[in-house]
């Protein structure tokens, strides 16, 4: 198979090089559409992030216009996202005060990290690293990121500044203030979770958002509730994005290096199983190298606008596709509609109050916790539902970042495992299929007299080299009487050099005990490395043949196959 | 293949349970030959691992009498050890100074620890952990271990003190202060040398470590050389074992733990690799789980009499095992010989020059440095080859714990990398062979019109399922009229939730373009899980069949192979 070469990534997305006149109206509605999802989500996910609510307006303009400049999907709608902003606080918050002028630097510089990473990893090519997070670690992650979340939110629900160092500490000081609630600032967040859970059953286009915004605006600012301690958004300052770099020191890109990858991972990851979701039901392709130019793009402009790290998120983009985004103008028409919102509407917000955020985010994420996932996996496959399980805990008790690296070594921990341990199999013939099988699902099969046959499924290395050795002992051990033996390394599609040693050496041990051994199957990169071990033609002609039959047939054993 | 319980690794050693009356002249000479050399590496490993001489005595005493009774090699030989001796250093003297009462302290918890972990997991049969170690890890980290130890005696030998923070700043000080060189130290540690490589060269067991240590302390006395500023071992003091709990306190214990770990592998892993070389040769089996439980208990008896970690070294073992011993009596008659020189001869070591010691260590370490095994796996498998040079320069230039930790990560990350861009083949019909091959391979032969056969060669899971699904969509692009493709499974010995997933995805996918397609293959362990998968049998029947020839007979097909 050779692989085809793909397009450089940063030449611009196609819908800018020819634009089908007939996309100009649906897009406009999509844009509009999300526009207005965007606007209470973008600052919801500001305060999520510790930012001011305008820095969530800010990261849904130009980085949103970069990304559709550059991005492969039609229908992805970047911007502020909850996870990507949960992470970003987590990070953030342990260097520097959240609402401190140093804060909203590092949450840039954050942003600008992440962005120089995509980009760097999308010029490289390097978007197949998303294939290393499985699904399971993806689906515990989510869940439990968003119970963290939606934990986050309790204060601004209840209007108690609960303690938010750990989510254990903020359920049980949820539990032990409850004679602290703002009655209020409570209602008024049920009613708006009320009402947005109402307006997603109505029509999945609802502007739900919107409404409890504006219903929410107009009932504090009618009755004064903010003097009666119900928390609002308070001043938010109008005006367009101006460009500044944030000047980051050395020891802060340090310390923020580590999340910044965990950032370009995850938001990479969220963003590429949305645009695929998406691609799917078009039958189109997403190329994921791309894609990371074009999130790190949007993040690289977040950075130099004092925003904070954005990337594709899921709900807005399926409301973004569903009402007819046909390319990357939609994501142009949301942000310019964004840009407009800052310019002229930002004296609205003020009476705006924070428990009608919570609400947002809590309805946004609530549908974030899969709990038949688990399930499903671990009926599956129980080591499935094992990383999922790990992940889930790992992230809810130890941490969100810790979290992720967590199910991602177990996942990859579990195949490596599995492949130091691998299926083995004693093989008889199974006539009405003309196979050779494992006598043990096929217990019917015919074994041939006075052969074992022995069918090794892995690839030989350092790892299970000496589990082949044992088990070809013990096999020995069992049938003390055996004279010759049949390797079948068939499923063995690489050998390393600890391979390649422990076959030589097995090979002769047995041929000092007596035991006349072929080893048949050998795959091409198999033999490749034999070849290069001085595994000379001619010892190589009398122990390895291509098939089971035709070492049998060199023994001149009669054998059911033929 | 079932697995044969292995016997609980707790009961005493086979030589405690019948001992052959025939056995005893062999072991008690091995036993006084190993004497002779162990006293002198023994106090030379203890100041390599900054420890006073003393120590390295108590260390050869009664934790060889503990592997002995438990362990299941014959003629394994554990005492101080050269590596595990550094690595004791490297962790212990960033937490107290070297001679210190607290450092004596931390030494012992470190081996209380080490045996605590070796036992722990001995008693759970966890052995086979050492197969992770891949040798070219091993041989990478040996090498670069051995370096850094001669550099680190480079003092002693010039009598000089020079700075041993640093491999590359050792060598700078070394050829700055060239000037200070003591001529009188660095001739007797030269001669030292001289004797040792001679001695070597006239019979493996000529006792040479003995022979340097009498002539370089007789020299010291009769000429008064320690007022000439020859550095000494100085008073040793006498004394047996004596047992004490070392009362380590939380915080040194979870500083301790990394090293601790690591100790415990590479000592184990440096072990089963002798004891499995000694083992071949009277072809003989080892039990890694008794080996470690051995271990263990050795290093944990170490702990209680003030010493610190011990193992299985390479040279003393391979002279025990000339030298004709047959069973763990030879360790214990060694083990006695050193209490006598304890209890009666450390008043002989006062004028014992370091430079004598130094030299001992140097020749030890100097065969462990090998430069021809790199070159070796560079031919044999580039990969193997990497992995050792990013193991050499890991070890050497970050550190000896973070070098063999990067070396592991680097040889299984290799491995996983490999499997998630898996060999793929498009397979024709070989006629002389009579098996489909790889048509790159075997470019003559027969492809069967109208049919594309592709075979997949791993497991088929998260981090390459996307990569199935790209071969496939590329195969079909480069050939757009294909009406038919066989997927052949059969290297696939294993599928997770996300294989299940995208190969189903990928069949309608397929179905819907108009691509009749046929599974083929399938081993046991894959269809377990598709079964689960609710891969129903009407939909499996029309789709899964034992073997391209059964697909091609149902579709109706023409075909060589018939």
């Amino acid at each position: 198979m050779t692989r085809t070469r793909r397009p450089f990534p940063l030449n611009p997305a196609p819908w800018l090089r020819r634009y089908d006149r007939r996309d100009l109206a649906p897009d406009l509605m999509a844009g509009l559409t999300v526009a207005v999802m965007l606007v209470p989500q973008g600052m919801a996910y500001a305060l999520l992030a510790g930012m001011p609510p305008v820095a969530g307006l800010l990261a849904s303009t130009l980085p949103i216009v970069a990304y559709a400049a550059v991005g492969s999907s039609r229908a992805l709608a970047v911007g502020p996202v909850a996870i990507v902003s949960l992470l970003t606080f987590e990070a953030v918050h342990r260097l520097a005060e959240p609402g401190s002028a140093e804060y909203l630097t590092l949450a840039a510089t954050l942003a600008l990290l992440v962005g120089v990473l995509q980009f760097g990893l999308g010029l490289l090519r390097s978007g197949v690293v998303v294939n290393f997070l499985s699904h399971a670690v993806v689906s515990g992650f989510t869940s439990a990121a968003a119970i963290v979340i939606g934990l986050s939110q309790l204060r601004h629900l209840v209007g108690v500044p609960l303690d938010g160092s750990h989510p254990l500490r903020t359920v049980v000081d949820a539990v032990t203030r409850v004679g602290e609630i703002h009655p209020t600032t409570l209602a008024i967040g049920l009613v708006g979770i009320a009402l947005l859970l109402a307006g997603r059953r109505l029509h999945r286009r609802f502007p739900g958002p919107l409404l409890v915004v504006v219903l929410g605006t107009a009932v504090v600012a009618a009755f004064g509730l903010d003097a009666a301690g119900v928390r609002t958004v308070g001043e938010v300052p109008a005006g367009l994005p101006t460009f500044s770099w944030p000047a980051p020191t050395l020891p802060d890109v340090l310390a923020l290096l580590p999340t910044a990858l965990t950032i370009a991972f995850v938001g990479f990851m969220e963003s590429i199983a949305v645009a695929r979701a998406l691609a799917a039901k078009e039958r189109e392709q997403v190329d994921p190298d791309r894609e990371l130019a074009g999130l790190g793009l949007a993040n690289l402009v977040a950075g130099v606008i004092a925003a904070f790290p954005v990337t594709g998120g899921f709900s807005r983009s399926a409301v973004n596709a569903q009402a007819g985004a046909r390319s990357g103008l939609a994501s142009v028409v949301t942000a310019l509609l964004v840009l407009v919102t800052l310019a002229f509407l930002t004296p609205a917000f003020r009476d705006l109050p924070q428990a009608v955020l919570a609400a947002i985010v809590l309805v946004a994420v609530s549908g974030l916790v899969d709990l038949a996932e688990p399930r499903h996996l671990w009926r599956l496959r129980p080591k499935d539902g094992a990383t999922w399980l790990v992940t889930f805990v790992a992230t809810l008790v130890i941490g969100i970042e810790p979290g992720i690296l967590i199910g991602v070594a177990t996942s990859l921990g579990l195949f490596v495992v599995r492949s130091a341990f691998p299926h083995v199999a004693r093989l008889g013939w199974q006539r009405d299929e003309g196979l050779w099988r494992n006598l043990r699902r096929y217990p019917d099969a015919a074994v041939v007299a006075g052969v074992e046959l022995l069918r090794f499924d892995a690839a030989l290395y350092f790892a299970n080299a000496a589990f082949l050795r044992t088990t070809v002992e013990e096999l020995l051990a069992a049938r003390p009487d055996t004279q010759r033996l049949v390797l079948d390394l068939g499923g063995a599609h690489d050998i390393d050099a600890v391979g390649v040693e422990t076959l030589l050496a097995l090979l002769v041990d047995l041929e000092q005990r007596g035991v006349a051994t072929a080893v048949v199957g050998l795959k091409g990169p198999v033999r490749d490395v034999l070849d290069r071990a001085h595994w000379n033609a001619e010892r190589r002609a009398q122990v390895a043949w291509p098939s089971i039959e035709h070492a049998l047939d060199a023994w001149g054993i009669a054998h059911p196959a033929r």
